[in-house]
């Protein structure tokens, strides 16, 4: 058997991204375990039979989850199975199916958006409001659906009580609710509340539950939490590419996610090294360092100098978020260590002058 | 550390598909080699930058490589990505892309299929030319490309000769070539010849690299083989939702594939194995049994009674294909076994009542 | 006021097609009475209001209609409507849809059509059966409606019996109805029934009401004739780009035709001019000059060889049907005349050798 | 024959939009100056080719001509045609493509829209650079066309000046420039200029030039002013179900309006009475009434309390524009007469107590 070796330094790790990181151990081990001899494929396999009852015991007896490769494949299948081809959708113009899926929501499913500035990148009822209107009039695309982000792009959280003032209004109004959970666990680590709480039983219709952002090889789901609310799921993953052959896999890494809190300890992990990271940079307090959002999760929000930016880049990997502003985003990941933190910390001060 | 053990039979393999097998012990261990510490998302890796270079030593120095999820995102992002929106594909009417890809291609990227039957689903310049005419008239979907599968859903190879005959057609009329390389693996290990003999230097101008059906957990690649017929992958591939952020884990996976001869192993094994129940079956000759395709490759296909297909099914899995005609369909994978082909030849000349 | 002259020769009419005709005089009386003062864009005029009374008389109280531009535009809008996103049409080959409009189902709605060859451009329950299956499997498009036209693409007619044993047919595989009437009128008036016989007491849910080829400068109507079978059409109209402003002078045109007979008139002189060219001809019965349809409403399909017909067509212009085969397509219009036939079968035969 | 009566007041006329008045006169004449006899469907007809040089003599010899049925046929199309399909279009947010086509772009077409807020509904550079960025990131739709309203919707005009800085700062950043000219004649009298001025000269590439809200029946027609900025545009009209059979009479139509000048005739005089409205207004000066932005051409934006402008409304019809801001559009059309303006007038200070 070729022995296969790193191409990379597997000791790097930076702040860009938490998909940056690779795979948890676990999550190859149960891989692994899921290998070997013939199962049904595209999803008649006993790994996703399974993956329903642990979802259901995280999102309640109505859920049903529907594998599949990635966020951008999970939001815009979900939001296209709540919608009728006149639907449009309303979102936070910082929103991931804004700003960084290439369009996919209105190419591949002629979604509209209807955004809405957000600062802190969370919608509000109010917010929602300012496009929330027009219905039966065939020129306006028709606001149908709501999507939000939890925790948001900004690193911000929605409480359970915001959640429901959204979905309560959004309901009176005719509207379904998405959420984008592709850091769904950093969320309910930060809340301190089992999923169920700021989901299913905060009115949440349906869901896209991130895998890759928080230790998968692959893999999402799209978890319908009110039925009635989405129509033709099956058959619209599978006209939207979305449909993994051998889902046994994507299936295991989940049910490996949601199995003995896995998904819990990793976004708790990753949610107190950038508590971590902000904590330290507070308590230094250089010159030049101000933040732009609160740190509730895994995300911090920096601004500083374009310059001093980029030299500290050079030793430790990280996005610039609004350059214009000099705005940077630091990220941890479940692999993140305390002393990546320290070590990064100590960079962050040097190259500030400290 | 959770242990994980298989919800499934692990020893249990059937002639349903070849994706129905696991994957490949060395795939898993390719991606336990490419775990641990941060690479940067969405293709600039260093697994990815080695793939292209593993993949120019098979296809040639022009050969660009565009990891994707699955086959039905390969097809229908390389085939978009050679034609404007006006653009036809002629293609066999067995094809993939025509019969099981959920109308994916017609939806999501808008592509009109113009199929001619092909009793055994290869196109020659011929059947091409069924529907490859009104060039210029606005009221013709045109037809710019033509779309083949090698080897074909009914387990039929081209040649290179006939390869060569097609490309040289289309392209005399102006038409880019496609093939849909699902199983290409098979077709070399079948051929007996080098990948680039039958794509590149026969004139394709854009490959899906199948990888799933022959070992992989998940992944494919586009491959294109002239880079001036196709424009835009990049920004194709995020819109199709086909982009992995965690890319270094497909291109891991495809390296490992092509490296050491795994690929041609793996399909020469499977093609072997459905030699052996096709000759075995031959040779006993049983009374209501025949064959309506040529086994070149790793599928049988056989006509038989429906009732008796039944009973064989109970005790080993496998897929109709035409129930009206009483034609069902058995893949080899490359996880079959010698025993697998004798003891499912011995269930079938029971159930045949030899 | 500026005098406009007509650029071209108003004495010149062939047998190309029917909507290379111009309006019919009344339907240019209309829209002069129609125009002046303001009236509510759109569709909420009274013309469109006053359409639906006419539509009602021809085609039950049921019926609503949806005024739109062009034939292309009603046939894609009328099936997107029945369908939800993973719907699949089954149709003739020779269908208009799926023939002459440029890939728009696939394009603009992403239909995939599942056709059939149909050598009279007839579809029957059988020949719906060869693609009217896989229901529930995601990997097929599932087939949700059947488009027949009528009078077909070949110049033939479905007769009452047939259409409802189509639509018998189709009901009991939970399938909608669909016929494109670009050329209903001539139908009707070659079947000698109400258009409510052949349309909504025959079971057919929802139609093309032809306008253009039957006189109107433009316009054709949707017309929904079993309201549960179709969604949203207000709504799709106006995104599929053929909501009217002006829609009062689209309704006042339809009126007109639908007054008086006007319809009725047009359609039955053209079939009446169809059949004295095919009787002529046939009582000459030169060499050399065959007939590969019936013709049974305004269109004789005739087969010669290429050569006399490109000379008959300098004289007389008309379409090539297919070449290869000979085939040649002479259509009336509602303006052809008596000396125009008789013109033209002095032509034909001259040029055979006559 | 039968004798067409109005079902309408002829006498009445609005202030709703210059959409609800019919048909010029001359249009009428011209229209049935081209009927009878036959002529070539499709475009190929002689009133087609004259348009293009009726257009050339208008907007230059690079000038080519597509009549299409409606505005966001022509827009769509349009901007589909200078658009790979990763492209992405920076308008204003209150751009008829963003609010009032029913989200046609991104459904049809799958044009993402990044739009930015313009108080007085014009684009500049520097609003432009909000969203033009991003370019080679496939994660971002890529910013490849601009698109400005001339007239803008909010009835205020560009200079010459203004849009040479925009199409000048579009064409540094590679991006093509459209322009919605729905009412470009409107435009062109306020700015008493030839029209080339401020399109082909100004650095246009693309126009919708509008003919209904002009005086037309039906019609537009999409104008390429620089060849190289646009492809395939036969194709998409076709597949975009914009391409009228008997287009003689679309083409008939614009040749009559641009001959003799009736098009800047009527748009001087529209644009006259929107000014006399204004003047009569500003002259009285009634508590309770304001001016929300300027009237350049031929509307009035007014503020005014919203039960007041509802009993107005009972009385001369006209449209809320933002109801929650008290704000009303008033327009005037080719046939509002001095007598309209002025009875207005009386009824807008009756009812403010005047």
């Amino acid at each position: 058997m070729t022995e296969f070796l790193p191409l990379h330094d597997t000791d790097y790790r930076g702040f860009a991204s938490d998909n940056y990181a690779g795979a948890h151990p676990e999550i190859i081990a149960a891989i692994a375990a899921a290998n070997g001899g013939h199962q049904i494929a595209y999803g008649e396999d006993d790994y996703t039979a399974r993956l329903q009852e642990v979802m259901r015991e995280h999102f309640g007896d109505q859920a049903e989850a529907f594998p599949v490769f990635n966020g951008t494949g999970a939001n815009v299948t979900a939001l296209t199975s709540v919608m009728p081809r006149w639907g449009a959708v309303v979102a936070s113009s910082t929103a991931h199916i804004n700003t960084d899926e290439g369009g996919a929501p209105e190419r591949v499913s002629g979604l509209k958006l209807l955004t809405v500035p957000a600062p802190d990148g969370k919608l509000t009822p109010d917010l929602i409001d300012r496009e929330a209107w027009g219905w039966g009039d065939e020129h306006r695309a028709q606001p149908l659906a709501v999507s939000l982000t939890q925790t948001t792009e900004l690193g911000t959280l929605y409480t359970v009580d915001e959640l429901k003032a959204i979905t309560s209004h959004a309901h009176s109004l005719g509207m379904t609710v998405h959420m984008d959970g592709a850091r769904i666990s950093n969320a309910a680590a930060a809340l301190g509340v089992p999923l169920r709480d700021f989901t299913t039983d905060a009115g949440v219709d349906i869901l896209s539950f991130g895998g890759t952002k928080n230790g998968l090889l692959y893999g999402e789901a799209i978890v319908v939490l009110r039925p009635a609310a989405s129509d033709g799921l099956r058959y619209l993953r599978k006209l939207n590419m979305q449909l993994a052959s051998k889902m046994r896999f994507v299936s295991a890494q989940l049910i490996a996610l949601l199995t003995d809190d896995l998904w819990l300890t990793s976004a708790r992990h990753a949610n107190a090294m950038a508590s971590r990271l902000r904590t330290a940079l507070e308590t230094a307090h250089p010159a030049g360092l101000s933040f732009s959002q609160q740190t509730q999760a895994n995300a911090v929000f920096a601004v500083l100098d374009n310059a001093i930016a980029d030299r500290i880049r050079e030793r430790v990997r990280f996005y610039d978020w609004d350059r214009a502003a000099g705005q940077v985003r630091w990220m941890a990941a479940f692999d993140t260590t305390e002393a990546d933190v320290d070590n990064f910390v100590a960079v962050i001060l040097e190259e500030l002058g400290r």
